[in-house]
């Protein structure tokens, strides 16, 4: 089975402009030929050697913790809420400007938590000192929610500001940086943080299929008995991981040993400072060629993340998501659809195993489809 | 990095003797060769396949609805609770005869739902007539929880009698059937079930990483908004992936492409009839081989499932399971260790994509072992 592409008439894959799942080395793909026992002591190796490797990523050796989970990043995002905000006195203040923003508060409303959303425009960054007043305001809010690149629009927030508020206020920062890490660079010497989120499919260029949340050894001590979730309790999975080197309930063996064999690549290529560069670059390339055919960016470029772009949908009344998706898509790429309800806009990741060669052949190749569909130009509307 | 093994000098990788992760074909790991995006529509093909596959293998096509989850096996099990056990007003009975049904237990438990253990020694199957007198004892219950296959000892519980006594009470049957679907016939026409729960990485010999739900649909119908979990929701899960296609949050892709390409050998190779003989065949091979060693199985043969066996610790003062473990992956084989708490014992699994040659081949590892530690016989303590 595994259904042959039907519109895709090249023997090669297609690259995944995705922000996760995304292109992955052949090197990554080959380490899943081999089946391990999640009992075994090789096994447990991989997976000491990956949470060791995820905090020496931020610097976070002598503060934090790993903890991989099962499941895509919300699942760890909603475990580490579960785990980190208490059920009675626990208070959690989303920082909203985005679509995943949204699903941090709708998880914790759900799970019984207390929660407040702070909303902000989806075309504006998170502002500290808004966060500051709202803090001032309500000395109930015990934990801070903040997503550090946006997803939805591509926005970057700024973390390191957001972090000093939350320490100054002696609240918990929650951050999913899911999009982010190991490209944006966060120093857990400087920023304070109790549970930052994260997993396996996005910029350390592993297969989607599990999450991982680093927590701050001080915080987590206090979170036994927080999550009413047995799957979703951060503070079990991490003692029993302590105590027996093993996950509590079996793990993606193959997928976490492609992110084992992700992270050495990640190492060998120069870290995060590289990835930094490579995804800024293919950035660059993107938004220039673009800009080239008419398209404009949704975000000011001092806001823009290099991780996903995000464009207005073109003016031509040729243009429509779907058929331009597709004729994209038979020239050996994949995009991905806008997430936004005001505006019509498509993505295109930067990230994944791909440089400044497969952005400028995406750009060719959106520039191709547009003359098959008849779309004269990329120029939004005014 | 990914660890080289320390101790198995051999190239060749070892046998999996364990209840999932299993080995698994060459041709199911090839799958994982390739990167889907999992909002292209190639990908939701190969979803949409598996959901009907997955409902072909109990005959469950027009009375079930089949709903993948990311994560283990676990993390299908809370969900169904989640999903189907009402927190107001709901009562699940959990039948209990081993690890499994007490992990059911604390996750009922945990997340709130009113939840009753009726316990039973983990050398006997659970009764239909225990459970009759407990139905109608208690009024208040509204759901029962049954492990098909107790993977703590390997017993096989009696599904279809549970089933019909569930079914004249009007109680709502959760099973999880985790490391028996595909093997042990279960047929959705003749054995009423609300939900069936099983995952990837068991008799249908895929990687790891993802399970799922065999949901009745009447049921499922009434679970709008019982689910205080987001990630475990698999009423919101389904109403999305019947609107678009798709998982509502980044599925493993690669672990879903595996599982697919499983499902096909599966069905070449004769379904879950010759499934059930080829590890049937492989039991009696291993029980047979092991007993002309002297070692003894932990259950009676009627009660034993074709899936794992447990065997009693040998009496021989020199035997310790851990030199014993490592003796045996020495020569290309991982053990399983016992569950029990009372007896020590250790487990060897009947699984995966291993044949009667295997189960020689093991038991031969197994005397040669002995021989290494000076075991002179696995005859167990009287």
């Amino acid at each position: 089975m595994t259904p042959e592409p039907e519109t895709t008439p090249v023997d090669r894959d297609a690259i995944l402009l995705t922000p996760g799942p995304l292109t992955t080395t052949l090197r990554t793909k080959l380490a899943m030929l081999r089946d391990w026992g999640s009992w075994d002591a090789d096994f447990n190796r991989v997976t000491a050697t990956i949470r060791k490797e995820l905090l020496a990523i931020v610097n976070g050796e002598d503060s934090h913790v790993a903890v991989p989970l099962q499941g895509s990043g919300t699942f760890s995002v909603e475990a580490a809420v579960a785990t980190l905000v208490p059920p009675q006195g626990g208070h959690l203040l989303v920082l909203d400007n985005g679509a995943y923003c949204k699903r941090m508060g709708k998880l914790s409303t759900l799970m019984g938590r207390r929660t407040t959303i702070l909303e902000r425009r989806e075309d504006e960054a998170i502002s500290p000192d808004e966060l500051d007043a709202r803090l001032n305001g309500d000395p109930s809010i015990t934990h801070v929610g903040l997503i550090h690149c946006e997803t939805g629009t591509g926005i970057v927030n700024p973390l390191g500001e957001i972090a000093h508020v939350c320490a100054r206020h002696g609240k918990g920062l929650i951050i999913d940086a899911m999009s982010a890490f190991g490209a944006l660079p966060i120093d857990a010497r400087r920023v304070r943080f109790d549970a930052l989120v994260a997993a396996s499919g996005k910029c350390l260029e592993g297969p989607p299929g599990m999450g991982f949340v680093l927590i701050r050894q001080g915080a987590l001590e206090r979170c036994a008995g927080n999550s009413q979730s047995l799957a979703m309790d951060l503070h079990d999975q991490h003692v029993y991981m302590e105590r027996t080197g093993q996950w509590r309930f079996t793990p993606p063996t193959h997928v976490v040993a492609a992110l084992a064999e992700a992270i050495v690549q990640f190492k060998e290529q120069g870290g995060q400072p590289a990835r930094l560069a490579r995804y800024t670059e293919n950035c660059r390339t993107l938004v220039d060629g673009m800009a080239a055919l008419g398209f404009e960016p949704f975000l000011k470029p001092e806001i823009q993340a290099p991780i996903i772009v995000t464009f207005h949908a073109p003016a031509d009344p040729r243009y429509q998501f779907r058929p331009f998706y597709e004729a994209v898509k038979r020239r050996g790429f994949i995009l991905y659809p806008g997430k936004l309800t005001q505006v019509e806009t498509f993505r295109v990741g930067c990230i994944g195993a791909i440089g400044r060669n497969e952005m400028r052949q995406a750009v060719a190749a959106v520039a191709d489809a547009m003359r098959e569909l008849g779309i004269e130009s990329g120029v939004p509307a005014r």
